[in-house]
């Protein structure tokens, strides 16, 4: 297989480079990641302004470039890239391994799942990887070899279309992992608050300071991942609420504003 | 109802005013939106930067505020502003008036459908608000007038929790418009190509030239919307593929890295 390989802790993170080692084993890696980090950019990308494409020479296992855009901005101008210079097609997107996990509503906030999603609206199967951690994770090892294993269970057994796995790994030696679990997406709410300073020219400025206050919830990713197991989300783009919108139905809205 | 007002064409775009001038009839309206445009930003928002509130005098009938951040920011740094400097809450959300619709897959790319999603998520009713138009729409008032409708049918049918409307209204006079329409979120696919040239300084670079290749679904608001209706799509934050998990959890994935 050929794999575009993205993240948005950008080129220079640990984590992108020990994925793209593990899977440059079985496959053919190319990686497209921004240029500098994107953390909390979510599906952001790039079209009111220009993106450049820089070259690297990061491993002899995998082709590697910087692009000056967001994880989305990678994989649209690093399928085309790869199209347009070498007339070859990527197979599968994988996305990470972020440092800190994406887990539950986060994943709307992280680019690193979007990237992954990226690869679904352009009709290729995805993965994203995550390993929890507030710090550098010592065992980015842990999410490339279980992340490869997905990957495989992936290429033998085809998602549904429209259909990627969000995938986060703890933080520890490989045998420590309790297993996989798959799981819901579960509901972070924070607490957010702004601390506000004044710069040295003397203009305030606020800074955010948030507490995740998640919602209780035995089957969500973040129960699960907190219990020391590796989770599986199968997550889709398509966010419609189907069961309340059938219930609507039964109503007309054309009267409303009439 | 007090409502804080965001979008992401930024606060000097022209639907933002009209939405807030046609709101303030009935309500109490704080207006936060982005200091300069952040179309595409998706649910981006800022965390390893300060951000600045810059106060405006835009009408005398409702408050409104420059942030130099994302429509997310704007509903987060609004949210906690309002609480801080006035000691209020704000009821609802709204997101509005697009420059250009937001229909189907688009969703994850607008930063308006994400100032309204950060309503949500902050337990905040919220409503999105677009009107279809690649230049400038000529008809504002007909999005303000259906939005004001459509907020006063959720205030009186409160959504479920964490469920959100995004309205898109086509750019015609009022009574052009056929009717609303409740609709999915359809599947918009892009070809993607990027035109490649070359800067004045010998460098080159890439820009984003993508064409729009929608799935054809007579339920989604892509096709109801071109066919003259305004459309309405309950929209949740949580993307789990409930009908693919419950096939998944006939199988273990514990035994897959083993």
């Amino acid at each position: 297989m050929r794999i575009l390989i993205t993240n948005d802790d950008g080129i220079e993170a640990n984590g992108i480079h020990i994925l793209a080692k593990e899977l440059s084993k079985r496959h053919e890696v190319y990686v497209y990641a921004p240029k500098d980090e994107k953390s909390g950019v979510g599906h952001s990308f790039t079209f009111l302004d220009p993106l450049y494409i820089i070259p690297r020479e990061d491993s002899s296992h995998y082709r590697s470039y910087a692009i000056t855009g967001t994880p989305v901005d990678c994989v649209k101008l690093g399928m085309s890239h790869m199209m347009t210079e070498q007339g070859i097609e990527a197979d599968f997107v994988v996305s990470g391994i972020n440092r800190g996990a994406n887990l539950g509503t986060d994943v709307l906030y992280s680019g690193t799942v979007a990237g992954a999603m990226e690869g679904i609206l352009l009709n290729k199967p995805a993965l994203a990887v995550s390993c929890t951690g507030d710090h550098e994770p010592m065992n980015y090892e842990t999410g490339a070899i279980v992340a490869s294993k997905v990957l495989e269970y992936m290429i033998e057994n085809p998602l549904p279309d429209f259909t990627m796995f969000n995938l986060n790994v703890a933080d520890m030696p490989l045998k420590e992992v309790k297993g996989i679990r798959l799981a819901t997406l579960g509901i972070r709410n924070y607490c957010n608050s702004y601390v506000k300073c004044m710069n040295p020219r003397g203009k305030e400025y606020y800074w955010l300071n948030d507490e995740p206050n998640p919602i209780l919830d035995e089957a969500s990713d973040i129960e699960l991942h907190a219990q020391g197991y590796a989770t599986i989300t199968p997550i889709s783009p398509n966010m419609t609420n189907h069961p309340y919108l059938e219930e609507l139905k039964q109503q007309s809205f054309d009267t409303i504003w009439k």
